[in-house]
């Protein structure tokens, strides 16, 4: 048995989150997550991709043309069947988590971020596993209080700090 | 420490689903699977095999010949101890598999999919254990909306398509 | 960096019930696993031994002269701190593992199994880290009726088949 | 694709208690991990530090000058984006792992020990990705009835012998 190790570079624009994760039942989940997105985020702009074997063929739905070209992209991308790819705008990751992890057709969730991503995988005769994402670049400093007063106005905007 | 690692053809046809995954106390939790598969889904067709290592014996049940034979003999290829292998019809992963997790044998579940599957195993002197699978083949291409509307008429013959 | 991959060989009676995780906060957690044990299962015969870096100790527990010698034996071989070991008689993993996954020192758990082990561990210049487990011999055959009319009665004797 | 594995070495007073794991989300699940330890742990001292790809920036946060130092030089040392650290006195991991494990933004926790800890990490061009956590020395030795005294003495001075 040979496995290749490969990495996939996800392509996005800067702001729109993505979650990458492993389900069943391509034909039903793929809609399934769509709708659980729509519902748990009014006004969320979104995209579902989830790959099927058999025929070898990404599924795929969104309310936003840009992300649903980008979201399918990236799932023939990574190849792996029955994996998925979500892409949004207007919500971020900690509002969709605890209602992704509930659809049945959901196995696990590899990462949930808006940083550049690159997807490990190994590769045999007959397809392609996930191994692990690598989630954006290191880090080279320590915010000062400067930055992290600037990081508290922004979490503000955003409307998570009260009073 | 020589440590082998082989790959595993699962055999199945076409519509057979598998679901393999890692439990304990064979003897038990082989019939203890079986019967919540059968209160689970009414009319399933099933089979339940589970890895017991002394003696070194496939452990199964069934409902239906051929899934019994099956099931018992990709048990048998896969060989480590204390994986369980179900194999049905008539049913899908997502109506058994919260079922599935509430088992006490069960540790835990690798996969649940239609696709053809390689089995990746790591072998040593005692046995054997499962790394992870391999689940069907690389897709190659994106849906259109010809594609994506005969996916949702297969959705709603299925009847999880409601109005 | 290199990394040493090593298998260790857990010492046990053939009906000896063995169960291996990774927790914290050694000095409480083994007699709270312990605890638990007795609580859980009346007549438990048992013992809990776990892993602390510092002071090298095998911290352990038991109400069975045997079997504390072979946990405590058992953890010392491991290595890897944190590591705890449980091993017991008059009890299946079903009846505890559900009250082992509540303690809160417990992170995960590897195997549970009256099986030969072979915990299989990456060994830095600073300690170990367990990888995975081989849970007993790989299977040769597969059982016939008379085989399975066995194992149900022996189900029966052990009292988990009603009616 | 080149993949480098590295250990990276966690600086700490022996009396630190350290949890390393995953998240999303850094500017906000920075202060929201800090306040969740606040209100968990009265009189907790602690810091969190959480690494953002995009400015590469460790996000921190103290109430306590020499844990949030150390515990930001940590989290930059990690660098992997997305990684958080927590570093602690007066507050054990089983007094608020739950708490943690229930923050929205946290995917998994990698380690919970006031051990030496070396994390192991693997190096792509793009970034970092954790792989697992050596949690101390291994053992070499076996308590005797003195060290157990000694254990329980030492469990009932922190109150948590009961009676």
């Amino acid at each position: 048995m040979v496995v290749q190790l490969k990495a996939v570079k996800i392509q996005k624009e800067k702001e729109d989150q993505v979650i990458i994760g492993q389900g069943n039942f391509s034909i039903y989940t793929t809609d399934n997550i769509f709708r659980d997105l729509l519902t748990t985020v009014p006004g969320i702009k979104c995209a579902v991709a989830m790959n099927e074997a058999d025929p070898k063929l990404v599924r795929f739905n969104d309310n936003d043309e840009r992300l649903g070209d980008l979201t399918a992209k990236n799932a023939l991308a990574i190849g792996a069947s029955h994996v998925f790819v979500i892409m949004m705008r207007d919500a971020y990751p900690i509002n969709v988590l605890p209602t992704i992890r509930n659809v049945p057709g959901v196995c696990n969730i590899y990462v949930a971020s808006a940083n550049p991503l690159e997807v490990i995988i190994a590769e045999t005769s007959l397809g392609r596993a996930v191994l692990g994402v690598v989630d954006g670049q290191s880090v080279d400093s320590i915010e000062d209080e400067e930055k992290r007063e600037a990081r508290r106005e922004l979490v503000k905007k955003i409307g998570y700090i009260l009073g």
